[in-house]
């Protein structure tokens, strides 16, 4: 190898390897799984959580025609029934801790959901579900994972990561304390599975969901979540901006096994009529707290987004993009004031330091161009972004820090390297970055290629993008698109990083693919559906799933036979299997070998062909 | 910033700006162009070749709707009768260097059109273009293109390329005497316009067609050669296997305006009845003139898969997946007997000097998966692939060198790297590479991601990968994803590496988009009727062609139109237009600009709405 300078510093080499899930496996039923794959079912491992609770840590286990199983990290949740919503994983861990109360809450107020809340009354009087008082804090006390993990002590939420994740739990509780991880777990969001976002653990993905004033019923938001979740989406983010944003996402949240995020100002725009600049500290207040109530998992806050960084972006190709970063630069403009977000920092760290949310930085002065990439706006708000992120943890809050956008692919390891030094090692979330401006409708790759790169260099989490960004507004095929697009890149990264046991996911695929093992091909793959689907286009026959040949290059000749042949062959040589030891395939043992068996090869048929029997030999 | 370890070595800032094309203009019908958008039409433009000659350099100019017009590189030739063919554009420049002779060429044989050659007659009825007689260089002389350009001669290729690239000519010249760059010209395809592959230009796209034992007809390849043209691909390969190669592949080369590669081991394998033990070198040598004859530019020679290097693969997970280089091992393994193209290279090189074909040195030993990336077997190729590069250059024969395959992301660099500094700089054209295994149908974009990456570090050209790959024979569909996702890789690629002019299109698309002229953004697109087909998804109506806002926020609140007004207010505020310039935009500026005109901004409406006199208003 002449150059390693783009080897991330933790390689497969220098990992350690994953930690076997102890306890036994209950087979659950999860229909929306084998939807996807008959051969697809949901597992939960039962394993003891620190105070001896029973955690039950779901995968996906993948069943194969040879006989071995599979298991997927699974994000797809045991399946909901929208009216009634998930039963509540957390809420004994959280009872056990003592630390929180159940309280009135803020009252409802007829704006929350909105100017023409149409659908709010049908919604509420559909709902079937338990109907909880919200949880926070008891006076002088912090219910967050950090504030856990600070003091020493390991959450069943933590053990429940590493066991999903097949690391040490006290790697886990040490990164949480140093802030180079969060676990979002709003005390109010029993529902959700835990999981982490942090670099040294699998890379995760984001999907956005939500109505705007163009579209769309609360039960098509669910559906969208569901169908997120069932395709790989680690966390959802609510980013409805239409009717019944209350109740749309009181519907979401309940039914979400991944944690929500939202971006208050977006709500709180709606309940002043969408004016910016009639925006006050005590209405975003209010928003937040109806949030935090309902148990929206992590906010993006556009704090770092100061009045004297606007005219920073007055001669950008594409200005300002980020919805929330103009809003607040439409209202500074108006007040001629520095950001009420900025100014009344410490009092949201309290408010969160309550419920448990975290936060997520917003980059609201990200780069809508390439031109635009690393450019003064952006890193002067990042420093920005820099000093919020301390002052959180001065909360024990959790952070993690938003990042652009466009970039240019050259340009892309420096906007993660300049986070990571600046933020101490805060989580990176990330919107692609796309690399090209010149795609739309090809946006989900141009963001991928960008995503998977700055994932590799220590990017936490991705929030995909679909193939309508900059177009229209996605449907359900461009959110599985977007999902599955991403969940690819993530995977890219955790190769590239050496993320233990990554790997072993492309091996089971390689060797089914070796031993042609059509229907094991498809079911290990991110969209099994798709897979077969383009397959038997081209050879729809049932046969043909167990052939030992494709359609690249069709039955007379195989490439892959003929690998075969020469693994038989080295075998053979050394009469035992550690001849295939490409280490000791010296010149001497090819000659010896293709000496011995070059001969029996031809009398045998010399079979670059592939007859049905051949096919049928090679496959004892 | 902190890192540059990953900014390649040429910036923006170190290259040298387009050479602006001299001469005049000449607009010409091109349907197939005008098919994509209505705004496109083929524009040639008149430059003085190095001997006098009118050379008419295409490019596609698009018109915008603000009155100006942005060019871009076309591949997609002047259109073509697929019974009569492309005028040949090249003959009097090859004439009129005096070095090669027509002769009577090879004698057709049955063979030639494989077994079972069925349409083969029908087609030659259908042909009415030109039968020329087949060109190869004197006696003694040599008729490549590096052979001029080591004599110091500047060709009308060189100078058309130059034109292309919009780089200086010598810079042409030199690239190809030293090998860093290839013109692909069979002196028998001079319908095809000259094109460069090399580091230091434009990142091009091969495109693979073709018809196999399942598949089809003469008409659907050359339909699929000119859809893959008229979306970019700057070479095609046709790796026809099944019913009459030499007819299908003599109507491609005949209506081709893009350099045609082969893989003439296929063919040869074919007159063998599939039997790849007995092939002979005569049979192969046959192959390879019999093409040379027709006109194919490139052809795939897997030379570097050695006797020795075969046991090298035997515990591969996936061992030898290279058609080319399996169909090697098994010759190799019959008669244990060292490659024949390797002991006959010498002859092919002298061969391929007489017709000006280029090598494309096979990588037989690619690796198959990830796990198999960067192994003994395909380094060791590789070194064997960069003796066989010097010994093509003793013989002024233009070589490029081909790349895997399947690579970890964070291992993709250093393939580049160790190709360039082992093969002197021979361009490097990679397949994919795929950065990940467990995304079959997506693999265009697996593969996209490595290849975008792989080519910012120095690959010359990729060949596609569509979303078939793994699965299925690509149809039209899958040739256009294949091609236009491989395009915008090879764009951030080039943006990566600051090709001069190459980020002036993103900025032309990122300006469309900041002044909401949708048609702009529609007609400067790769995929222009993708685009307007997504965006009308959920605006179908005219008017939001114009309208100053977009799905994503609706029209209430638009996140552009905030930054209009910041940057009115930066103008206003200097009173002339450098007063936007974000160098200057500190925070004095800041507090004098906004304490002047945030009082304004309230009477004016305090626009975060979008009003439409607003937006008209915003228009002026």
């Amino acid at each position: 190898m002449t150059t390693t300078e783009n080897r991330p510093t933790s390689t497969p080499a220098s990992t350690p390897q994953p930690t076997p899930m102890p306890g036994a496996d209950v087979p659950v039923q999860a229909e929306h799984l084998t939807a996807l794959h008959s051969s697809h079912t949901r597992v939960e491992r039962e394993v003891t959580g620190p105070n001896g609770e029973a955690l039950r840590v779901p995968v996906s286990r993948v069943g194969l025609t040879n006989g071995e199983t599979f298991d997927r990290y699974t994000t797809s949740g045991p399946g909901s029934d929208p009216e009634v919503g998930l039963p509540p994983l957390r809420a004994e861990w959280i009872a056990a801790r003592g630390d929180a109360e159940t309280y009135e809450g803020r009252e409802r107020n007829l704006l929350d959901d909105g100017r023409s809340a149409v659908r709010r009354g049908e919604a509420s009087r559909a709902w079937r579900g338990e109907r909880r008082a919200p949880l926070r804090a008891k006076d002088g006390t912090r219910v967050t994972q950090m504030h856990y993990a600070r003091r020493g002590e390991v959450t069943p939420e933590m053990a429940y990561v590493a066991a999903r994740e097949g690391l040490p739990v006290e790697k886990v509780r040490e990164a949480v304390a140093s802030g180079r991880a969060i676990i979002p777990a709003n005390v109010n969001h029993p529902e959700a599975e835990p999981m982490i976002i942090g670099r040294d653990f699998l890379v995760k993905v984001n999907a956005n969901i939500g109505n705007s004033a163009v579209t769309s019923s609360i039960a098509e938001e669910v559906d969208k979540l569901t169908w997120a979740v069932t395709w790989g989406a680690d966390t959802v983010m609510d980013l409805s901006t239409g009717d019944d944003i209350h109740t749309t996402r009181e519907w979401i949240i309940r039914n979400s096994p991944v944690p929500i995020g939202t971006v208050p100002i977006y709500q709180a725009l709606e309940k002043v009529d969408g004016k910016a600049e009639e925006l006050t500290w005590d209405v975003f207040r209010d928003t937040v707290i109806e949030q935090c109530e309902q148990g929206v998992d992590y906010m993006t806050i556009h704090a770092g987004v100061l009045l004297r960084y606007v005219p920073m972006t007055a001669n950008r190709v594409t200005g300002i993009v980020s919805r929330g970063g103009s809003i607040m630069a439409g209202w500074m403009l108006a007040h001629h004031r520095e950001s009420f977000l900025y100014e009344h920092y410490d009092e949201l760290c309290e408010i969160f330091a309550k419920y448990d949310v975290a936060f997520s930085l917003g980059d609201g002065l990200r780069p809508g161009s390439t031109a635009d990439a690393n450019d003064e706006a952006q890193l002067a708000e990042l420093r920005t972004l820099a000093e919020l992120t301390e002052r959180a943890w001065e909360y024990d809050v959790q952070v993690m820090v938003e990042g652009p956008g466009h970039v240019p692919l050259n340009l892309v390891p420096e906007n993660v390297q300049m986070q990571q030094d600046w933020c101490h090692g805060a989580p990176f979330y990330t919107l692609g970055p796309l690399v090209t401006d010149i795609a739309p409708g090809y946006d989900h790759i141009t963001s991928a290629i960008g995503a998977a790169t700055i994932a590799m260099h220590g990017t936490a989490m991705l929030c995909y993008v679909t193939p309508k960004e900059h177009l229209g507004l996605p449907n359900r095929d461009d959110v599985k698109t977007g999902v599955v697009t991403y969940k690819l890149s993530a995977h890219a990264a955790d190769i590239a990083k050496g993320h233990p046991g990554a790997r072993a996911w492309d091996d089971a695929m390689s060797k089914a693919r070796f031993e042609f093992r059509w229907h094991d091909q498809f079911a290990l793959s991110l969209d099994p559906q798709l897979a077969q689907e383009y397959h038997d286009e081209t050879l729809p026959a049932e046969p043909a799933k167990t052939a030992h040949f494709c359609s690249m290059c069709g039955p007379k000749f195989c490439s892959m036979r003929i690998s075969a042949d020469i693994r038989e062959k080295y075998s053979a040589a050394r009469g035992d299997d550690a001849g295939v030891a490409a280490a000791e395939a010296d010149e001497a043992l090819a000659e010896a070998g293709m000496a011995a068996k070059s001969k029996e090869f031809v009398e045998l048929g010399a079979s670059v062909y592939l007859t049905p029997e051949k096919a049928g030999a090679a496959k004892g």
